[in-house]
């Protein structure tokens, strides 16, 4: 099984390869593949993922087949393995799948076709992370020493647990912050107002309400009144430190209207970033280098 | 903000170049936008505009992203600048919107790509008015002196308000008919005896059942009764005079099921012409003449 | 109306035509249509028939436009024709069309763009109907004296009649089995154990729980104890006999897990088979041989 599943099981060079990959693409370097075919199978709502890839598929000259999982024959019934073998068979080149499940591409060892995972229930988002880091890479021009603090619901997070150990490994610091009832003790714990005044890179988190399920004790104005990043605690941040979120941002809730396109808010040019990583990481896959 | 977002605000020169260069296109003349991505968010049902529009930008070689509203993080409570700003930050070259928010784009002045309008609530329809105006020019060769009579749900028509406005510009002479209950007295008002009799272009448009809510005293029979456009009331009109209809047609309401395609009617050619109006917006804005 | 829309109304020859072109196509030959778009309208779900369109138009360089018909006009209650006559009036080059009304296109007399019948209803599924023959056709160099078996719910499936009408016509000897309750008289009848025995080919079809609505008075487990096929089954099949199912498959039901993708299936063969009859028939239509 190829493709792009976990970033953990990637070596800490390949991962610098494909955010310098990112880079160059961005920078104007053009690579197409106008004889392939790429399936995006979103088992869950999606915006920006969906989305992102389907425009680093179309810059790369690839037809893209947008799949509805709601009119499709799963609502008959039919395995996602069956389902995906039946993509693989009909000449699809790759998937792109997103689901609930954790780790699912386990069922789907026998597929021979890439997968390109836009993120498994609370386990694994691997572009999301390389978004991630190639704005900080960006920003800063290298990892080492830079310190991160992720503030927020850090035990239903995807991202945040693939991030501490990719960004550890990059040789960053990283801290969590927020409310007690998030932390998981996945990484040292900072107040707010530690992180704020420390960090080179506020990494905010969605509040999931549609995953929560009542197990969030706040309110949501109890939620920003404590940890929401408001203009006055963005001004207790250092001079060149960034503010990130990996959207759709909850505003009035972990993040101030007034904050989201601020001077050092760089959550848009996150998703900008989002569509060359995916190249990249296509690209790669594609050319044999993945 | 650019884009095309309500017609009242072009120049009347303007509205005839597009028209000409939508003829121009019609007739052959070819212009591709290979590298160019444009978006279509549809919050509201439709098949002809949101798929006119599709034809329109494959014809101009333009990649589409259909955008899916019901699985998208909009079902996570996103707003619809965030949701703009994100296919703009995922280098998305325009946005096709429908909305039932009148003036939807109020909230969009910091967009920097340009919005073409699908429609808002009942205030605009730029490229509906655009295809009847292209409908009305190629049938006649000029606008001038021409009488327009626009028959049923003047009230809640978004088409309605604005072909009045812009017909009267190009020098029609512009009424209304149909019952009593939606006559807003935007136009002189006809009986439709004197509005068959007298008209060059008939206007039926559709009794619009899912927004009217109760609002219409009339039973379906009681308004093709008095108000349908039958062969007998066809009959009536002059030699060279045309029937025009936004649809979807009420077929056995607003018009008997023999008139949709009989000689006088334009409703299938309309929609041909959407697209080349379509087309000629789009490309008119990326060359930058619009 | 041309396109194709029985596989029934097709002489011979041309069905064998088809087939031979679907196999030159297999083996690399390449033919584009880049001006052309064609409209997938699905009124049912379906994962393979719908994404195999799509490959195959894809494939042949064909603009690909893929109707939502939960967020279409169909709301607003347009008429099937109608909505067909708005794509044709939109210049789509060709519809495809699945839907549950037998014979639906008899209603679409008037249009004038070929048709692709996608399914309708128990009647027809020309594509699904080629694919099988195709298959077949692969392994064995030829149709005439094969004996096929068709096993399971031959009442409602639209692909058993067309099937067995143009097998026997193709020098096939065609044969039912499985429960008597599905049996229709539309073949002779065989024990499960004589289809096993003597035939060249064994085709399954799926147990439509979504069709049946309580008309199966067996339980799952008991049509799999009785009728499933077990890899103790397959044991008893000729040496050259091949298992074929139109998928979506329901494991543990008409089939067991093992036998899926064991050496005898060619299940996953017809779906990739699919593509290729499709571009075919697709082709043969643009190029006016059908």
């Amino acid at each position: 099984m190829r493709g792009l599943l976990e970033l953990k099981s990637l070596e800490t060079n390949k991962i610098v390869e494909l955010i310098e990959y990112a880079i160059k693409l961005k920078n104007g370097y053009a690579v197409k593949y106008p004889d392939k075919k790429v399936a995006t199978l979103f088992f869950e709502n999606s915006t920006r993922t969906h989305y992102s890839f389907q425009c680093a598929l179309m810059n790369l000259g690839i037809n893209v087949i947008s799949w509805d999982v709601e009119r499709s024959s799963v609502q008959k019934g039919e395995t996602l393995y069956d389902t995906v073998k039946t993509f693989e068979s009909l000449g699809v080149d790759a998937v792109v799948i997103r689901s609930s499940v954790d780790e699912y591409y386990k069922e789907l060892e026998n597929i021979n076709i890439p997968i390109f995972n836009g993120g498994d229930g609370k386990s694994n988002h691997p572009t999301q992370s390389l978004l991630d880091l190639m704005t900080i890479y960006e920003e800063y021009g290298h990892f080492d020493g830079l310190k991160c603090c992720i503030i927020g619901d850090v035990a239903h997070s995807r991202v945040a647990h693939t991030n501490i150990e990719i960004m550890e490994r990059l040789g960053m610091k990283v801290y969590i912050s927020g409310p007690n009832e998030f932390n998981d003790n996945c990484a040292p714990f900072l107040s707010l107002d530690e992180a704020l005044e420390q960090m080179d890179v506020i990494m905010l988190l969605r509040v999931q309400f549609e995953r929560l399920e009542g197990d969030m004790t706040l309110t949501n104005e109890e939620y920003f009144k404590e940890y929401g990043l408001t203009l006055d605690r963005v001004a207790k941040m250092k001079d060149n430190a960034i503010i990130m979120h990996p959207a759709p941002v909850n505003r009035g809730v972990e993040i101030a209207d007034e904050v989201v396109e601020c001077e050092k808010s760089r959550i848009f040019k996150q998703m900008t970033n989002g569509v060359f990583v995916r190249m990249a990481a296509i690209s790669s896959v594609f050319e044999g280098k993945l």
